[in-house]
Order: structure tokens, then C-alpha cells, then sequence
């Protein structure tokens, strides 16, 4: 049996099309990007180039992009900037967040430079926003508010234009992890409230090891990578320039086929759900699977018996990659902060899986992996 | 006129031996290393054996070292750490580091989190030994000492194992930038007396956007970039696994030609040196160019008259990439920060160009670009 490959939101495959732009960037076209010669500057363009295409697609200033090794630097950044150059002195955000957003704020939190607080959620996961409002109105010190887009492990979706608006209202900072969406929706920044989002190449078919960190026009923060004068003196190291590149073509791909693949997508993640729901009583689905959710994700807990508590080894043995949580959180048998956040103790008697999906999945895979379910469980 | 590369020390071209190693994890083999199943644990494996690789090359344990995304992230991270964790509240430094340490000392010290003192070099840009002991015996906190191992715009050499055995004598931390260092010289790690150091794949015709950090194992440190569990919880991101595989490729390949490939250098800097003498009456080399100093750089200062003064601009018309200093302080039509310590103010009547050579330069593009020089002086 060949591999089936259910686990993008972990990471996705670098599209050959995307390492094909930036080949000649891992051979003739390595010249320092921050040099004076025209060899250099050859590169440099290429860098300025892949910033006015991610720009414009989220629809930013291309002076609001700046390139990072990640998704998690990118949030360190900002995370950190809020507190030590924007006045922030008191931190929201939810329990359910990436470990890169909440050991940053639990370091902050436990070093003293912060108050934290952790705003409420609806049994099935969401931000509750009378509470964000709550918390936002009830606070003396200047706040950051930092929410995930999409949750990476069941998929709830952030109204972040609501949240944005909140934000306003109390002059808070407003921090987005947006690794999950940037590549898979839509991005008006200029009619956003928000200052900082961030994005990972490798969520969307680009290379590992790059992101973004968009960072508003309106506010200035200095660098958490101190050093060299790369990206505007705002984050120092030579260019990970083959990735910058990557970066912006796997966005550009993305967005040109946005609407056919998420339809795609979407199809894929409702039909399996309900073959699972069909066939396996006692399924349940963790999030709001079907209301305001990622396409991508569908996070789905078996009850625990015998043969579910070896699910995740028994796929594997059939060639199937899925995950019991987020890839970040090794040690994957023990159940993961997110699920525990949304059944209260009850995890214990629950197998969580997910399931994620990219445009390169198909019907007959998910048919395969639900007749392995059958066998299994 | 083909192009003469000759800034080595800004960046390196990627070797096509490891870009072949890299192409197996940039298309078919993309698992995130941090998943459970079977196709995940491959890539962890192949991270992993390229830790073992490199930990072997600098004889030093495999839990001693942690991937990164180059060089300045990894003295951020080491230098932050030492005041942080490490109870540091006294830094030593030199004024003529690269700016990944000057920049990140001087924000600790502007912060008030450790006060901050620059140790006196000697006339040629070597450290004052006894100046090093006399702050060291004269601090009352403990001292991290940060330290380059070779200078990156004009080559002289620290003795780190001298360095060292001041810093035990004194109970100081010692961190080395070795950037322009590994690859290029045998390192005894488990005999030398430091607690941090650093590489970037780039500089040894590795990948970009791919460094190492060195924490020796008797001390312990918090990670910079916080979140998920990748790298024993000491560097969290999904893993730049081409990257990682690359740099531990081309340490290989550096370290099995060092000492062809050192001689080969050598040479042409000597050669270039004594032509240089020998032609242009007025030229001063920058730092210990005979002595203590890095193979791979000379850097020369040419009288400042109205041709020389556009002399990078007229080498980069000829095809010819030399850099005014460093790559990473743009603007390089000013002097930089490492010539104007050297020379205490009588800099503007210099024009200084480093030349930077790697094994695949030859004799003929030396001469090729004296005899540009004879034309363009």
C-alpha cells in the first residue's frame, strides 16, 4: 500500500513548481543579498521582489513584510516587541494557542514583565467574546491580545476582523498567529485592524525553514534578532534567500488556485466526516467542525478501547500519516493541551486524530483510510 | 570578462555535492521530523545523523548541538542566554565584532540588564590579553566574554584556547563567534575551555538560512525562540531539514579537503599580497595579514585618490566581487565600524577592499584582477 499523506497541517510537500523557481538560487545565484556588486544585487531584487508579491497578496505595504525563519520566530517577535516596545503590560490570550505562542507569553508572564490572562471559550472551542471584551475593558495597563487564526489542531476559526475591532476599541495590540490561513484564505490587511501576523512556507507547499512576519505600517518595534542591517535593520542574519523565494511563489500558487482547492479541500474534510459519523458510534469531532472552521483540518476523537489506543501505530503500520496533535508537541501518545482545553478531564477516554488534508488528496484516499478505520477499530 | 568571485567571506556558492544530499528532503522525503509515524521519523533520523556529523567534526557531544537559522540568531541566543540564565551581568567584548554581538551586547547594556566593556586591541587588531585579564580580575559579577574567533573583515585570529583558560581562571562564560571559522579550521571542542559557539552553513558552501549553536553540556540554558519541542526543547520551529542535512554535508566535505584546500587558499592570499605589495606603492593591509590570520581574507587599504575611491564600483563593472567590509553592514560606501578602529580616525584617507577566497579560486583570477587594479589605479 502506498503512503497516504493526511497530515498538512503538520507540513506539506514543497511543490515542484516552487523549487523549481528557486533552483537557480541554490546554484549559480548565491551572491549576498546585502552586497554592493551587481551580483549581489541581482539576489537582493529577488528578495524585494518575493516582498512586493507577498504584500500585495495580503494586501499589505511591501515595507510591512519582513522575513523570518518561521512561523515561531515570527510570533516570538511579535509577541515580545508588544511588551518591550509598544507599552504592553498585560497579555490575552487562550489556552488553546501554538506552544510558540503560549511558552513565549508564559515566559513573559512567569519573568514578570506581564500580566496574562486567558480569555475564555465556548464548549467547542471558540474565543468567547464577551469575555475578550471583558478582559480587554477591565485592564489598566496597555494589552496584547494574541489569538490564532486557526486552530492548528481542531481547526476553529478567529473572527479576526471582530477581534481586530475590539482591539480598536480598547487601543490594544493585536497579535494573529496566521500560520494555519496564510496560503489558504484571503487577507485584506489595509482593512484590518492588526499589527502583527505571521506566516510559515512550508504550511503551503513552500520551503521549511522561512516566514513572514507582517509587522503595521503604524507601529515600530525593534529587532529580536539583533545584528546585521538584512530586512531594514528589523531582522539580522544573511537572507535565507532560496527560501525568501520559495516563500512567494508557493503564495502566489496558492492564492491563484485558492477557490478550486479549498472547494476541493472542504469536500474531502465534510465527506469524511460524514462516513466517519456513518459508520463509527460514539465518533465525536472536536471544534466546530462544521461551522467556522479551517477546510483543512478535521479533528475527530475515537472512544478509547483496546484497539483505538493503537490507532495512530496501527495507520502508521498501513502507510496512513496522521497525527494525534500538533507535530510541535512530541511525545504525540500523551493527549494534547488543545483537546484536553475542550473536554475538561474527560480526554482520558478519548482517542483524538487528525486529519488534514492538502489539494493534492483525493476521494479514494479518504475511502482507503476509512475502510483501515473499519479494520481497526 | 567572466565573474571573479572573491567574497568568500560574505557567502559561499553551494556545493552541487550538497545540494544532491539536500534534493531527497526537498521533494519526495518532506515528513515534519517532529510527527509519530514511520515517514516522520525518517527525516528526525536523517536531523539527527547530521547532529552526530557535526558533533564528531568539532569533538564534541551530539547533545552539545543545536540547529539553528545561522549564525546571528545563534550568538543572539548564546549571548542573551549568559545574561539571563547564566547570571551573567558583565560582557566583554571588542568594538570591531560583527554586529550580530555588538548589536545584542549593546541592547543589553542600553537595557540596563549587564554593563558592558570593550577589551583594548593591539595596534594590528589582536585582543589585549592583559587588558582581557585585567576586566576580568577587575569585575565583580560574573562576566561573559564574547569573542570572535577570526575577524570577518580583516581575518586576525583569536587564540580561543588562551581566551579560554582566562575565562575558566575567572569562572566567566565564553562565547566565540566562529562563523568564519567552521569549516575552515579543526575544532577540539571537548578540550577547549567554551561554553558557546557558532557556524552558518554558508560560509563553507553549505546552505543559507542554516546555522549551528554549541552549548557545552555543563551549562544549562532556556531556548531564545520559544515554542514547540523541536531540538530537545532548546530551539522550537519546524526544522529547516534540507538545511540541517546540507550543513552537516558541507562540514563533511570541508573537513575531508581542509588541508588541500587550506594550503590552495593560503597561497593565492599570500600571492595576492606580495603582488599587491610589490605594485602598488601606499597599500596597507588591514590587521595581522602575515601573522595571526584567517587564510580566506586580506584585506587592503589603497590609498583614497578620485579613482579609488570608486574602486568597489569599477571592480563590480569589470566582474569583480570584493566587498568594502562586511556584507551585513550596508551602505558599504562608508567605512565600517572594524577599519575606523583600527586606523583611530585617519580612515578617510583609505579605500579599503576585502578580498575573500575560497578553494575553487585559482592563481589566474588573482592575477586577472591585479592587472584590473594596475588599470584602475
Amino acid at each position: 500500500m502506498s503512503r497516504i499523506y493526511f497530515d498538512n497541517a503538520a507540513t506539506t510537500s514543497l511543490d515542484p513548481e516552487v523549487l523549481t523557481v528557486m533552483m537557480p538560487f541554490l546554484t549559480e545565484k548565491f551572491g549576498n543579498p546585502s552586497s554592493v556588486y551587481s551580483y549581489g544585487r541581482e539576489t537582493k531584487l529577488a528578495i524585494e521582489n518575493a516582498r512586493k508579491s507577498v504584500a500585495k497578496i495580503l494586501n499589505a505595504n511591501p515595507g510591512e513584510i519582513f522575513f523570518t525563519s518561521g512561523g515561531t520566530e515570527s510570533t516570538n517577535t511579535a509577541v515580545n516587541a508588544a511588551i518591550r516596545d509598544l507599552g504592553c503590560k498585560h497579555i490575552i490570550t487562550s489556552s488553546i494557542e501554538h506552544h510558540a505562542t503560549l511558552h513565549t507569553v508564559e515566559y513573559l508572564a512567569h519573568s514578570g514583565q506581564a500580566k496574562l490572562s486567558y480569555v475564555n471559550l465556548t464548549p467547542n472551542g471558540h474565543v468567547d467574546m464577551n469575555n475578550l471584551e471583558e478582559l480587554l475593558a477591565g485592564s489598566p495597563d496597555r494589552t496584547v491580545v494574541t489569538l490564532m487564526h486557526a486552530n492548528n489542531e481542531i481547526g476553529n476559526l478567529l473572527d479576526i476582523k471582530a477581534v481586530g475591532e475590539l482591539c480598536r476599541k480598547y487601543d490594544a495590540i493585536f497579535h494573529s498567529d496566521t500560520v494555519q490561513t496564510v496560503g489558504h484564505y484571503p487577507f485584506d490587511l489595509k482593512n484590518t485592524y492588526i499589527h502583527f501576523l505571521n506566516g510559515a512556507g512550508h504550511k503551503f507547499h513552500g520551503p521549511k525553514g522561512v516566514g513572514i512576519l507582517y509587522v503595521n505600517e503604524n507601529i515600530q518595534i525593534k529587532p529580536y534578532i539583533n545584528g546585521g542591517s538584512q530586512e531594514r535593520n528589523m531582522r539580522a542574519g544573511t537572507e535565507n534567500l532560496y527560501g525568501i523565494v520559495g516563500f512567494a511563489k508557493a503564495l502566489e500558487m496558492a492564492t491563484a488556485t485558492y477557490e478550486k482547492d479549498s472547494a476541493h479541500i472542504n469536500g474531502l474534510k465534510t465527506y469524511m466526516g460524514t462516513r466517519l459519523q456513518e459508520l463509527f458510534p460514539g465518533v465525536l469531532f472536536n471544534g466546530d467542525t462544521n461551522g467556522r472552521s479551517l477546510y483543512t483540518v478535521l479533528n475527530v476523537s475515537f472512544p478509547r478501547t483496546e484497539k483505538s489506543d493503537l490507532l495512530l501505530f496501527s495507520l502508521d503500520m498501513a502507510g496512513i500519516c496522521v497525527s494525534g496533535g500538533s507535530a510541535c508537541t512530541s511525545g504525540a501518545s500523551s493527549v494534547s493541551h488543545v483537546i484536553k482545553a475542550l473536554h475538561n478531564g474527560k480526554s482520558d477516554s478519548l482517542v483524538p486524530i487528525r486529519f488534514s488534508f492538502c489539494k493534492h488528496n483525493t476521494k479514494e484516499e479518504v475511502d482507503a483510510v476509512i475502510e483501515k478505520l473499519k479494520e481497526l477499530i
